[in-house]
């Protein structure tokens, strides 16, 4: 009888002539949660289930590990996401408890490379990722590097870390490595990649870099990590470990696995060559508009009094004609407009169509290739900081942290 | 005195201390818009001209092309966009006005692999593509194909392309090749495209393919088009040639250039297996929300009353915890959700994490790895032409038209 299922069993579940088997988390409204041993957790009724055994997983050991003073100083700010998390080993629930010790425990090759400390900043999800987080977590990776850490790990969900490398990247001159990681799959899963991705981090982190930067799985491998700028990177996956990619330019470099040879390219920005400055004041009221073909200009009221859109536009950066006089009168009304272009990689140019060149007259500032959501965070950084909107437009042109490359001579 | 240019004057522009040449084309409010020898417009202020010559080129010669009779008919119809446009050599300005004869005279070679029927369907900048043309281009392939059309080519802008191509996938079932093509750089530009993407549809148009497709340049070389499945194609730079790209999967297969040689894959739908159906309609209260850090749900108002809502998540479907409640009011209210990602590449899974169980549980379906825009056009299809909301989750989960992979077993 299943009603009697404890958590901890292990139970086989049979739905539509498919089979497998994994540990019983909880039910809901019917609905049971069974960790699969592929380690995901799926949701079945739980009138499929049938208890094969019981659990006989114990908690892991923890080990203390000394840190060797003479080691290079490595800061961890930590916010959450898969990399951080515990695996609860009899229920199988993911949790984002998080000391240094518990990361250092988690992956003990770390300590022979650098002592740590720790900082919990939050722990969320990045889905609940937020402006006001993003001020703090610029302000903790500031406040660590001037208290002499020789670099910062941040660890981040993987669902927005590109949007908050991209944020820090604006608010936070640094003269360190600020390298943001993750893990696409929690550390009870075989293929994980949180030993392999926080080992490349510590090794960018004590390299000769000097930005904010992205370290994740440089292939499906496990031989290298690629290095993305902050300003360029994108998540264009769902699962894959290499999920994140450099758009549009090539990535700063690689670190070698397990080896930790980094490998930097000649457009890198290195240790040193940036004072440490905060400046992390952000505008929120700032949206993306993604257009689709049918779309009314009346959604765009969903903006109304916001200080800052970013349109995704089509192609070279266009919307539908009827959005034009929207867009001209929110714009006299004092919102920003900043176009980029869903198609994600080139560059945006209104002036070769007639709708491009309309858009440019009501307003509408031509984003170059920056991507659209590195648009949203430089926008809410730039209406933060400037002394009036001629200042913002101008700064939006300008490319103040690798955010856009250079545009081709005519 | 450049107060004196004249349309078609060949002129000098400087301009912080950057020089061109091009063709005077008009002024408006102190802007003038000079065609560069490139083939670009651009927009300068009119000081910075010089007048250095008067235009010298010609009307180019229209000569009427005899088709032959034993050939295979294919049928054009044209939405309008770069390939279907004539330059006027004496302004440099783009029109789309097109007649058989046009494309005929722009690619000689078609009239020696077919004869052609033409059907000008509408004459618009892509971005301007709307449902109610969605369904009047499906039925006007639809009476083509009835009346003999032994392969369509559909002549479209690039910017929307890819929602057009899909929206036909699922309106009609097509025994004959249904080709989707343009041109990302226009006829007068010695880099245009519209000659060897036109010759390679018409390739695709008389091959042994039977469903919707995208035809675009395969690479950055002039020597083969990739073949794109309507569903699973997306444009992926604002101006490469080769900016069509199938995603998550392999493209259907390659028409090589100047031979234009079909190879298919196996997974390719065959000419003659499907019979010609036609269901063109739509529910047009549809749209894409596209998820970013910090938005408020009260976004979400812009689509009250909505049928359908496409969320663009985060990772593997997500989106901030507060959007559910909102959502879970919206569903109950009759709007149905689907979860896609703007990873665009890999498969949504709401059984993994917390936030994604929750939007579950608020109504949401995962809409497996469709794209999201792909998911729209096919949410408005299902919204037209199903009895109840039950069975239109039901259909959103189902493959139609080749919009989603199959999933891996567990």
């Amino acid at each position: 009888m299943n009603e009697k299922l404890e958590t901890g069993d292990i139970v086989r579940c049979t739905l539509k002539g498919c089979t497998c088997e994994g540990t019983y988390i909880a039910t809901r409204e019917g609905m049971a949660t069974v960790k699969l041993t592929s380690g995901y957790n799926i949701g079945v009724p739980q009138d499929a289930l049938t208890k094969t055994g019981s659990s006989e997983m114990a908690e892991p050991q923890i080990t203390e590990i000394r840190q060797k003073s003479d080691l290079p100083l490595i800061s961890i700010v930590s916010t959450g996401g898969t990399i951080a998390s515990k695996i609860d080993y009899r229920t199988g629930a993911v949790t984002s408890q998080f000391r240094a010790s518990d990361i250092l425990n988690a992956i003990p090759g770390l300590a022979t490379i650098a002592q740590f400390r720790a900082v919990q900043l939050c722990n969320i999800l990045s889905e609940n990722m937020t402006p006001a987080i993003w001020q703090q977590l610029a302000r903790a990776i500031h406040d660590e590097i001037k208290a002499g850490a020789q670099g910062i790990i941040v660890t981040h969900g993987t669902d927005t870390m590109a949007y908050s490398a991209a944020a820090v990247s604006f608010m936070l001159k640094t003269p360190v490595p600020v390298v943001f990681v993750g893990s696409q799959r929690s550390a009870d899963r075989p293929s994980s990649d949180n030993v392999m991705n926080g080992m490349c981090a510590a090794g960018a982190a004590l390299s000769t870099l000097g930005e904010v930067v992205v370290v994740m799985h440089g292939s499906t491998s496990d031989d290298f990590c690629a290095i993305h700028r902050g300003t360029r990177v994108r998540k264009m996956h769902t699962s894959r470990r290499d999920a994140f990619q450099t758009i549009g330019t090539e990535t700063l470099g690689t670190v070698s696995y397990p080896a930790l040879e980094v490998t930097l390219n000649s457009g890198a920005v290195r240790r040193g060559a940036t004072e440490l400055f905060l400046k992390e004041k952000l505008e929120e009221k700032c949206g993306i508009v993604w257009y689709y073909p049918g779309m009314s200009p009346d959604t765009l009221s969903a903006w109304n009094g916001y200080k800052g859109i970013i349109l995704a536009g089509t192609g070279l950066g266009h919307s539908g004609t009827d959005f034009i006089a929207r867009i001209k009168e929110m714009h006299a009304a004092g919102t920003v407009f900043v176009m980029t272009s869903q198609c994600l990689n080139g560059r945006v140019c209104d002036r070769v169509y007639d709708t491009g060149r309309d858009l440019l007259g009501a307003g509408v500032i031509e984003g170059e290739d920056m991507l659209p959501e590195v648009a949203l965070v430089k926008l809410m950084w730039v209406l933060g900081n400037s002394k009036n909107p001629d200042e913002a437009r101008e700064l939006m042109k300008q490319d103040l942290a690798g955010e856009m490359t250079r545009r081709s001579r005519v």
